[in-house]
């Protein structure tokens, strides 16, 4: 067989590089669970009929088939991959919502597929991790303070492995309608669905765009750029677009409700997560469903990659006709974040194996006496393995080192001491395998700026 | 939208199922890492003709389709979700060979994909944690003792949730071979194959079977029989076989290399997991193409459910005509083992939610103070929520009744002492939230036998 080759758009990563991947789920389910969330995961594919719901998002489900035609199912068993931890939540809500309780606040780590074509940062099977709340019938705007700040936190908390800090920034929908509506564009979702390419292509084009599509005069066009380009970290923000709106006599119920949700999360964030979360008037994002706050995040430094946390309330996340389940969530880009880590070598795991102690063998028949000395690291805690074969010591140490294992141990002949060396410094040591302790930020792996 | 059921063969856990197995796979990781087990993760597809390479699975395989079926891929590009987490290893390993160190320890917990039909204990998605040892050209003798006791440990600690222990089965492909050719049967594969079905046909059957699809005379069917009756946990097992082998005069080297590995095995079993494996002349693992110890292991009192850990020693587990990698691997079936110990209620996670506390809210205008509260307490590692409203004390308990959260905490208002209530045994003492400390069993969710 010749070697196999990548798969465009299916990342891998080689073990060392696992260990930030690893890390940094860890660090997130921490975050989470500490904040209450419970973890759950779903199966991977979910009726056709489900994942088409939205309509706009056919061409890059991946569909399920057998190789073998025999039977194939009606249209309506049909299965595909899920393209995000969304659909499956809202399906999953309905399908045990008498055995969940409400306000169901759950995370989940998974990936998820889409056969679009792949780029920097886009992939067609990625990971994702997902925190949402669900409320039966209502869900108080509190969570939608909440939730952006339990995102900020779980990223935040990635600044001790050298990841660059973020910004989140956050609008809320009934600001941009309640405007909208109050200089007379009804065409908000059109609107909506412009202003999100802002940042891609410029105030010009959307101006242009607002008035061929959504019909906005040049005076409406150039009060939606007006509003864009308000943003802040504290009330000023809210100052800012009610005066806007008054200079163009566009107050309104909707706006003084979007306006009063804004500003109770811009005040909140400033006291939580001072510096993070940021209004920007701009954040639309596009087609996406939202009745709310709306969420993006950007890695500081790294605006190019795009939003690596988006999110948003939407008042109908699921609806069996009886009862209908609103939410707020937030979704992390896992491998959007993860791969740009790891291609611009911003941060680096500190060896390639768990191990923390490698125990030399002298000869085979010795084997076993290694083979206890590594049991017994082992029962403390501290991951310890054995040499491949009894080669000559220098040979050993070279195993330990290309794998980056901090410490060698050498079980005593005849009664002489153990001894353990540090292949770093060469210290070498006398050791007993029932009591010996690396140093703490030895015993695992650790991720860091490089 | 109607509510949704499940889909045969795609399970799926509740929040506190999810408890139970999420503890079990952190608890196979750490025994995994103290081993010194890089972890890996591999992408869910791989091409079909990586897939079909070992012929006989071809009906299992999902094939990915896209909807729209402009420009369909070539044959050679198609892609199929993997079944087994072996096939993705071996062409990780082939194509990342130059910057792996060998041997190559890696663990890999992910799920694997069979479009076959589902059964108690066989889905069509399911969850494996596997874990192997591969080698460059070279794979020495005791990575085949070493790995059915990690995994014998792996699962042993999971006693500690109330699981049942286990029996680790093992055997030696060297040993069944030299015995059947030693009395003149040389169509070994089909022998094994036969033999494989001993467990759930019984010895007529096998003998009849023999006779017709192996070509096996009476008294070498018979002798086939005995051999497969034979086990034991410590030496005696291997003085039997050698005994039956000179009854049947089938000595030959190749057997005599199997009983000294198959005994260096149970030796080493003996002495660092007495009473947990156990060598079984029966144990054959069918089609698959191991050249060596083969394992199997059971959860006593369920033996009904068939394996959940299997493996064995594979001569090549992939190749590019240059190098050769041998290896040798268990795979543990997560979903197998878990939907047993749901179904069967074998143990429970004592809470629904990570929470520990839940911090109680006297009115909408004091939330910030309870948030302040949890904040506090998430800080010291304690998982804490907040009520979703500020409703009745009484309601606001029985919520956290309601999600098995042991204690509710009430801030104190106008300069009282905050207090805390075990809502199991109804104590209700002051506390502060920057010192106070829940007992440690209640930080988090634990897993118990029921």
């Amino acid at each position: 067989m010749a070697r196999p080759t990548p798969l465009s758009g299916f990342p891998e990563w080689l073990p060392q590089q696992r260990v930030v991947e690893q890390q940094i789920l860890d660090s997130f389910r921490r975050t989470f669970e500490l904040h209450g969330f419970a973890g759950i995961q779903t199966r991977s594919v979910e009726p056709l009929t489900e994942l088409l719901r939205k309509g706009d998002t056919s061409k890059e489900v991946y569909v399920l088939g057998r190789l073998q035609g025999e039977g194939e199912p009606t249209e309506s068993a049909r299965l595909g991959l899920h393209f995000d931890l969304t659909v499956p939540l809202a399906r999953y809500v309905l399908e045990n919502a008498g055995k969940l309780d409400f306000p169901f606040k759950r995370y989940q780590i998974q990936p998820a597929w889409r056969g679009e074509r792949p780029q920097e940062g886009r992939f067609r099977e990625f990971w994702q991790a997902d925190l949402d709340v669900v409320g039966d019938g209502d869900l108080p705007y509190h969570y939608e303070v909440e939730l952006p700040l339990v995102a900020a936190e779980a990223l935040g908390e990635l600044r001790r492995f050298g990841v660059p800090p973020v910004r989140v920034l956050v609008n809320n929908r009934k600001v941009a309608e309640g405007f909208y509506r109050g200089i007379g564009l009804e065409a908000v979702d059109e609107v909506l669905r412009i202003i999100d390419k802002l940042g891609k292509v410029g105030p010009q084009v959307v101006a242009q765009m607002l008035a061929e599509e959504a019909g906005a005069s040049p005076a409406q066009a150039a009060a939606c750029l007006e509003l864009a380009a308000i943003s802040g970290s504290d009330d000023g923000v809210i100052d800012a677009v009610r005066a806007l709106a008054q200079t163009h006599g566009a107050s309104s119920d909707l706006l003084d409700v979007g306006l009063a949700e804004l500003g109770a999360l811009v005040t909140a964030a400033a006291r939580r997560a001072p510096g993070v979360v940021v209004a920007d008037l701009a954040i639309a994002r596009g087609l996406d469903y939202y009745t709310g706050s709306v969420y993006e995040t950007v890695l500081v430094g790294h605006e190019d990659l795009g939003s690596i946390c988006s999110g948003g309330r939407y008042d109908t996340l699921a609806s069996d006709g009886a009862h209908t389940y609103p939410g707020v969530g937030l979704s992390i880009g896992v491998s959007r974040l993860v791969s740009r880590l790891i291609s611009a070598d911003l941060v680096r795991a500190t060896r390639k194996v768990p191990t923390a102690v490698l125990v030399a063998v002298a000869n085979e028949e010795a084997r076993a006496t290694s083979d206890a000395v590594a049991a017994a690291l082992r029962l403390r805690g501290i991951p310890a393995d054995v040499a491949p074969t009894a080669a000559k010591f220098g040979k050993q140490i070279r195993h330990a080192d290309r794998r980056g294992i901090p410490f060698v141990w050498f079980p005593g002949d005849d009664g002489a001491p153990d001894q353990v060396k540090d292949i770093r410094s060469g210290d070498q040591v006398d050791a007993e395998a029932a009591s010996w302790e690396p140093p703490p930020e030895d015993v695992l792996p650790r991720v860091e700026a490089t």
